[in-house]
């Protein structure tokens, strides 16, 4: 724990923004077994208040009610009753209350991330019905108001627009991976959401915050976590990511780029470095080895993408960045030189298979685009090279990325190796595609092929609004 | 409404004690799933406070809690899911909770009746443990803390002490009918609850702000309600039965027996006399027509109970109590002695089936314990023959009573006849049967031949701390 960043990281700690927002139809009737679902519109995140009452004999029985939050359509109404999947049952946005008394204005304690809420008069006396006489939410967030539209045609303003409220959402005390869950600061999501955020909000200080928090909650080798926990105080969790780890690197180094804070550049530099000299010492001859370990590196939430080769790029990306900060700040590192050189150079020699002209992965030698597209950022081989790689890419079997996340990277790829054109359709045609479904919010997991996949078990607790879906706002503003 | 008498209900309201009471074993660790009973070794009405944490990794997702209170151990993880009874299933007294964040000492705001509670993690992340540290109730009531004790023998003691504690369990600012349902005034479970109290609690006063809550809730004709509510404020249930409102008067005439508070008596004597006018317009040559209604006149909750000849019983017995009130308040009323003239005459030449020597009800000539016990008591025959009338319903297949509230009367009727060692009996049998199951107070309903009986539909929404089976503590002190 390094107390001196968090206090910084405290000092930083954002006012939310209040807004109160109302479906369109508020007044409702229910008697027992009714229900009624209010659409708010858009996507908000915030806190609910149910005004009821009653109508009919005095209230002789405690109201039941359910109250369900959903993102999407899609959701509405699905029974979660036998949800089993890995992740806890807990994230479903459902409560179950009991009204004693009418009227009552009941505002629930806790946020909620939705769209629609359905409310369910589960159980009540018939005596008399229920009435809901008003319904509101104060959506929260910390990012400023407005933010001048991207993009050249209207499907392109509307895909920005979408990115723009997505990245908006995620914008709480601290960048949140997705309102609904898991709610917190993940590194990765990070990364990608600091990228957004300079070309829109410019809301440096709350990336300096979140950087802050990282690096103070660091262990005393000077391992970053994956995620940071805020409440009830600042603890890193116990979940350490190869990539993630490496990323922090990549992140403070594009704070640098994008702010020229040198105070803070230079306050974090060490431990960006440390990040590249922690990873260093995981390589075998140079060559990341291979692990079967669930999440030890997490490039895409494909279940079948073998990690190995993504890793090692990453790590070559992630130490490129923080060669070009080492300059920047005058601290130039010999020792960085040679590992990005040793590291570029074994690469090649074990994961391209130059027959395929493709990079493989793992034992079974794996073709994917999360590892090819790594490669390219990596830049072990030429721009020329890179871009007969991804084009090859296209005409075989590749495993092929399921978040946006992945899809961002192998965007960021095309346009480095020159094909800005095809970057363009990746956002029109992936990104477009969820804002063809009527997504408010760009989700977490999107495989257009099967978009009712979810690595967790089952959709429900997928998360419809998630931070490292929000890059067309950066993509647009900062390439085209 | 009489703003004047409800002004003097409000006046009236009592303070609360307050005691914290504790589970024996308060700490528990539990994982997704995992459940923990608690057992507070009495019944009590309160609020529950849990102090949470956790153990093992940082808290990643929310806790879903869920917490069921129990008033008696047969209750204990019944499966209540699929419960679809007439009385609401809002009734069951089960939370369904998300903690966001541990540790946290969490108050839940509604109160319970219990002596068992069980908590369940219902789902929960599996890198921690949710820790219960600690658990305890406040527990509340109107009543004074001690009683001395009554009865001959030990069985006696105990029963006794069960009735004295199911009464203070009842007396909130109101008394009760039961602190789990419906928690509220109703008039025939008053008028007993104050017979109780006057020998044991004396607190006085409650009984006196709960006639003024009935009296100034009466409609504009007079007519007293079977119910009062008090919260959010002061309103008569819909709900009017024949002989809870005539009750109102027996429950005035046996106040100002046992307080000699003149000034009361004289304010609500009309009230008192009213109902019995009310009632009497009821009759059809003296003789009050039967009804199919469900609840038109309780008696008692045997659903195959006719009621007719038990309401015109009723109404005599009432009769004679203002009757005895008019002549301590020096107001002689001829109409009063006529009316009970001409309704017993009535009452024997319509039910009384002289070869059987019982009184019979409805076109079925039905033969219950209820319409003879009533009969008794209104004392239409001699004290003599109405021994004979109980003695003889023993050997027929009467309709038997379900609830300790037509006991109570049956037990009077007995000792009306002069039969108290009989009485004594039922005590000892009838809700000693109660106290051998183990029971910390009184329920609603007790049949000892079907125990699992409910005119609700399932047992689970019955009451096991019910204020109409408190009488015990009455009828050892008055009578024994």
């Amino acid at each position: 724990m390094n107390l001196k960043f968090l206090k910084r990281a405290e000092l930083l700690k954002p006012a939310l923004c209040e807004k109160i927002v109302k479906p369109d139809n508020t007044w409702r009737l229910l008697c027992g077994g009714e229900q009624a679902l209010f659409d708010f519109g858009d996507h908000y995140t915030g806190y609910l208040t149910i005004d009821l009452s009653s109508k009919g004999s005095h209230q002789d029985a405690p109201v039941l009610l359910s109250i369900k939050f959903y993102e999407i359509n899609d959701e509405i109404g699905e029974d979660t009753t036998n949800y089993n999947g890995w992740i806890s049952k807990s994230w479903l946005q459902e409560e179950l209350i009991h009204v004693d008394e009418l009227p009552a204005k009941i505002t629930l304690p806790r946020r909620y991330a939705f769209r629609y809420v359905l409310i369910k008069a589960e159980a009540m006396s018939s005596k008399h019905s229920l009435v809901i006489q008003d319904i509101y939410a104060k959506a929260v967030t910390s990012a400023p108001e407005k933010v001048a539209p991207a993009g050249e045609t209207e499907r392109e303003r509307a895909i920005d627009k979408i990115a723009v409220k997505t990245l908006s959402e995620c914008m709480q005390y601290e960048f949140e991976d997705g309102p609904k869950r898991d709610r917190r600061l993940w590194l990765g999501d990070l990364r990608l959401q600091a990228l957004a955020n300079y070309v829109t909000f410019k809301h440096n200080d709350l990336v300096k915050r979140c950087l802050y928090l990282f690096a103070g909650t660091a262990d005393d080798d000077g391992n970053i976590s994956a995620c940071v926990f805020t409440s009830p105080k600042n603890e890193a969790d116990d979940t350490f990511m190869f990539d993630y780890s490496l990323l922090f690197s990549a992140a403070v180094a594009d704070y640098f780029e994008y702010t020229g804070d040198i105070a803070t550049a230079k306050q974090l530099y060490p431990l960006a470095l440390k990040q590249i000299r922690l990873a260093s010492k995981r390589f075998k001859n140079n060559v990341i080895p291979d692990s079967d370990k669930l999440g030890w590196c997490f490039l895409d939430w494909n279940l079948y993408l073998n990690k190995q080769a993504g890793a090692q790029a990453v790590y070559i990306y992630c130490a490129k960045a923080v060669k070009k900060l080492a300059a920047a700040l005058n601290k130039p590192c010999a020792w960085l030189d040679k590992q990005i050189k040793d590291k570029s150079e074994a690469a090649v020699k074990a994961f391209y298979d130059s027959e395929k002209g493709l990079f493989v992965s793992g034992k079974d030698r794996q073709i994917s685009y999360a590892v090819n597209a790594w490669m390219c950022l990596a830049g072990v081989l030429t721009m020329e090279e890179n871009a007969k790689v991804l084009s090859r890419l296209e005409s075989v079997d590749a495993v092929k990325p399921v978040t946006p996340y992945m899809y961002h990277y192998y965007a960021e790829a095309l346009i480095a190796a020159g094909e800005k054109d095809k970057a363009r359709d990746i956002i029109n045609n992936y990104w477009g595609a969820m804002a063809d479904r009527g997504a408010d919010t760009f989700y977490e997991l999107f495989d257009p092929e099967n978009p009712d996949v979810s690595p967790y078990g089952a959709k429900c607790v997928n998360s419809y609004c998630h931070a490292w879906s929000c890059t067309p706002a950066y993509l647009l503003r900062k390439y085209f």
